[in-house]
């Protein structure tokens, strides 16, 4: 039995080796996994980014979040141009270990629109159920300096 | 310029064919976008899961959440042997299309091992900063009938 499946019944503060876990864990076929980046304070899910074992290293050495950018094949600290970066509050895994969740203190605006999460695309559910005649709506704005 | 790139710089309020935008989302290989839910009330992140625009076309049309299983390689409506179904709130897409957010109601615990949320394994930030040594801690128990 994997130990993913083993701590599923395990008891409330059950420990195990993270070296062990991140062995098994279901990386895609880059490598990588899922990880959402969700304000600590706000709540607010601010992004999705992917990461692979170095950058979940990098991260916990430096309790900065690094990413793993898939378009630039490189490593990538968040913030590293744009000072907008994320200091790693908590790092959690999901029962099945493909995606991550970290909790972070976002410094400035998450999104490189200069917006403060990356999820300003709304779906207008009020006007119509399907895709066909539906709409998107953009419900944030920039803030700060962009554009 | 791609509908997504216009939208960057588009004023708040300003409206899109959700038809268009589908028709340029990045979907991966397999035809899919990862897709975050959070509970509308409590804003924990609850799991991720994966849609292709079937997926998304019936949750819009439902107002519950379908996904996509990669391992099952079958549509799958969230609840539909467990009971616990997520009631969409809204769907929001990011910046490069690449995820959506959905905000939902959901009954009963997320995660199929009958906790509130699949992310219950947290790493221990409190003993090491690198992953030799490092460790996982199980922090949530399942609620009500689950094991």
């Amino acid at each position: 039995m994997s130990i993913l499946k083993r701590l599923e019944e395990a008891p409330l503060g059950t420990r195990a080796d993270l070296s062990e876990v991140l062995d098994v864990l279901p990386w895609n076929q880059q490598g990588l996994v899922a990880a959402i980046a969700q304000d600590a304070t706000s709540k607010e899910v601010l992004m999705l980014g992917w990461m692979d074992r170095t950058a979940i290293e990098r991260t916990l050495e430096e309790r900065r979040v690094w990413y793993f950018s898939r378009s630039r094949n490189t490593y990538w600290r968040k913030g590293e141009t744009s000072g907008h970066e994320q200091e790693l509050v908590s790092m959690r895994f999901d029962c099945d270990g493909d995606a991550l969740l970290l909790s972070v203190n976002q410094t400035g605006p998450a999104c490189h629109t200069y917006r403060e999460t990356c999820f300003y695309l709304s779906v207008d559910l009020s006007v119509d159920q399907s895709v066909d005649g539906g709409e998107i709506v953009v419900i944030t704005e920039p803030t700060g300096s962009a554009g």
